[in-house]
């Protein structure tokens, strides 16, 4: 005998089933990066397209609806209950908005865009692909109309709001131009300070992988990653990716230089300690997932940033990256290594960017890709748009496209209304850790003695464990008092590379 | 607009889809066995379940009874199209077969039976695990009487069945009884032999673990393994998974011994070879794969016993050998090594067993599983009844359990009706060389330069490319020109230890 479910618990099950077959695509997603042979990428397109279809199979079941409108009406749930509802609402939204058709042709549009622009950047030439992005940009034009009217947003919204649920760009775009007006100034004056000190001196390699690897590891148990729950690989681009349970992070290694492998390292563990600290309880709810990319990218930033490139863990590695390397000598002293790591140069490429520069190529794509949505930027004209951004913000002139708009493959596989959130997070960051350490004095202490657990602990407290419980203003406010500014960013900044 | 389907186009898909959801799990389950850490198995368990769960609905869909009632009145279906569609009707009338109830019992039953197997075989002893595997055999013969039942077959063969299509308990018995009068004085004349011609000399270790790594890779080169379509790793237990495109092997390294790694994996190649083969046109579909274990196990087996442990490949192999531990001396010598390779000893333990007595461990458990599954033999005598077949056939007597009858987690888990299929595999391996070497004389020589593409290339079209378009009694009967019988399996076992 089985006794009937009420209509959340229904919706609980099928949200089960949703997240696991995520949680599989996920694992497959990461041996693809990983570990399988070339000749096995048709075949895994087609698994992991199977799995795609059954999840919008399970959000598009009109019989979801009546369970979420029988739940809607019921009087007894709990916030979690109520917001895990609303979570469920918001996929099912975004699922049914946008026909299978149009889904297809953008995919569809986006691979054969993705491989044209490997060969136009290898080539920088813009000209060869400009169709191919006129085309994807159509397609995603059509889509987030097709999302906006659903959701009641504007379309460049509606994108958004995908990857950072509750963005706004008309909220993002004052804070950015706040931004816009400080940080070249800032840039300026770091660079001449810097300038008067002269440059760190060099720590010569060659590197061991090996060691470089042993030397991740070791750093990432001092950060609290658990190793029983994840692993640490390598691929071509480096990310975090698997299921809470068995966090899988990659990294790339250049035995030229350890430093950009051992920070991306970190990073990512920031990110994995984010999702191993989502509250169990909710597990493959929507309402147990990390809140959306803005906070994800301040907990994988404030790991990376505010943390392990603070002279404080600095003084911490400094001893154990020597012994790693069996290096000495003056260019392995702490204060050496710790201008290495908070170098800052104005480049054209933002992934190679530093704290300080990295949100002007951030700004500059949300303005292009607003303005080429909107119809106000034409894709042809998006060369000179960046040329003239790149001046504005930066004082740089990129040479060819493939150091300018050729740079990055969001745009070109059809992710629009991405980049925001690298920034948000990077002021998310700075805010929290402000919090973090007034509420907690022993985390300064902790990061000198290696000792992660003050830091994570207040995370736990006040990001993790709330999952998706409230919206990223409601979470920001609760956790620091005040909704997200650029204020306690410009404070860190400050502090760090002008005191 | 969108083209009604035919019947027949209907169900493609959805095995199609089926077939993807399979492949997606059996890379996961390599994951589990090769990366996964020890803490994310509940939430793998988790997702291969529901993928489990989604196949199993697929083929319980009501629906799919009337797509497959329409095809079958369809008159313009081709052989493949026919034998497709009679695979896809077996699938699913195995999956209604069994109620749902009963198949979860009998999972929680295995499981728990197989984690106490654990300990018994640690302590050897068999009283601690009666009433666990009483209860997993009460299951087993219930769900062999619901599958029989649907089938029209006999309890035992409607298990054997889902392993080995078309086999039955009452043909393979007096094949058994045959190999089963012939083997123990076969034996007898082997072991003289060998005595008389004394020990082979040791070959001394250690052998490190990355040139092992090495010369396994090239062998595999050599054997015809795609390294674009498949890798090969390590785990606990040996076995070839992933999909056709992305072969996944795996094996174990002593630092004592290379020899039966590389052997392993030679034997593992041999599988990937029949799953790479198959027909790329009915990749997906029922009948474009792999016919059954027995045919599975032939093509393993016929790779390590037939080819690789053969005079003729040890002789090309020897030097390599040599190369890749930098060795020397008379032990290294082709015929030593040979020696090592075609030694025979009577033993307890089936795995690790020659392919002299290999048949005699196989036949026991076959008459001991159908006792018990017949009721005609309780669980709590087993033991007694191991001992007897174990003095009868192999003339031992086990010290104790552990290196009797718990010495295999198969009947523990579940997995009653499998066992014979190991020496189907070994008899098919036998008669197919034999008719291979017979049509393609070739094939000797090949072996003697490292070039398998006679074999392989026979094997492509009598055995691989024919997938499942037929039965195995009519794949052996056309491609050797009579069904399955011992003699060229004594044939090859005389040529090689009393020639």
């Amino acid at each position: 005998m089985t006794t009937a479910r009420t209509p959340i618990q229904e919706l609980e099950s099928r949200f089960e089933r949703l997240s696991k077959i995520g949680d599989a695509a996920g694992i497959l997603q990461w041996d693809m990066a990983t570990n399988m042979p070339m000749g096995g990428g048709v075949a895994r397109a087609g698994q992991l397209s199977v799995l795609k279809v059954l999840g919008h199979e399970i959000l598009c079941d009109p019989a979801l609806a009546d369970f979420l409108d029988a739940a809607e009406a019921d009087r007894g749930l709990d916030p979690w209950q109520q917001a895990n509802l609303a979570g469920m609402g918001r996929r099912r939204a975004r699922a049914v908005a946008v026909d299978a058709d149009l889904v297809r042709r953008l995919s569809e549009a986006g691979s054969a865009c993705e491989l044209l622009w490997r060969a136009a950047k290898d080539k920088a030439d813009f000209a060869m692909i400009t169709p191919a992005l006129t085309e994807v940009r159509d397609l995603v034009a059509e889509r987030a109309v097709a999302l906006g009217d659903a959701l009641g947003l504007d379309p460049y919204d509606a994108l958004l709001d995908g990857f950072e649920p509750g963005g706004r760009a008309a909220a993002i775009a004052p804070v950015f131009d706040d931004l816009a007006l400080f940080l070249p100034g800032f840039t300026d004056d770091v660079l001449a300070r810097q300038a008067a000190a002269g440059p760190p001196l060099d720590l010569p390699g060659p590197f061991a992988i090996d060691a470089q690897r042993k030397l991740c590891r070791s750093m990432m148990e001092v950060v609290g990653f658990d190793f029983t729950h994840g692993r640490l690989d390598e691929s071509h681009h480096p990310f975090c990716g698997g299921v809470p349970e068995d966090i899988r992070i990659t990294t790339r290694y250049s035995g030229d230089d350890f430093m950009p492998g051992l920070m991306g390292v970190l990073h990512e563990t920031g990110h994995a300690l984010y999702e191993q600290g989502l509250p169990v309880d909710w597990r493959h709810q929507p309402v147990g997932a990390a809140r959306g990319m803005a906070l994800h990218e301040s907990q994988s930033l404030m790991i990376e940033m505010q943390a392990c490139r603070s002279a404080e863990f600095i003084a911490f590695a400094a001893p154990r990256m020597r012994e790693a390397f069996g290096a000495s000598g003056p260019a392995w002293e702490v204060d050496n290594i710790h201008r290495h790591y908070t170098r800052v140069a104005r480049g054209f490429i933002r992934v190679d960017a530093d704290e300080v520069t990295y949100p002007m190529h951030v700004i500059m794509r949300f303005r292009l890709e607003r303005a080429m949505l909107a119809g106000d930027l034409a894709v042809k004209e998006l060369p000179g748009a960046w040329a003239e951004e790149t001046r504005a913000l930066l004082g740089l002139t990129p040479a060819d496209d493939a150091e300018g708009c050729l740079q990055d493959i969001h745009w070109y596989d059809g992710a629009w209304g991405y980049f925001p959130t690298y920034t948000l997070g990077a002021l998310a960051a700075a805010q929290l850790f402000a919090a973090a350490t007034e509420a907690r004095p022993g985390i300064a202490d902790g990061l000198a003695a290696g000792d992660f657990t003050p830091l994570v602990g207040w995370l736990r407290e006040n990001v993790h464990q709330k999952a998706s419980l409230m919206s990223t203003d409601e979470l920001m406010a609760e956790a620091t008092g005040r909704p997200l500014t650029t204020e306690p960013f410009k404070v860190h900044l400050a502090a760090r590379y002008l005191a």
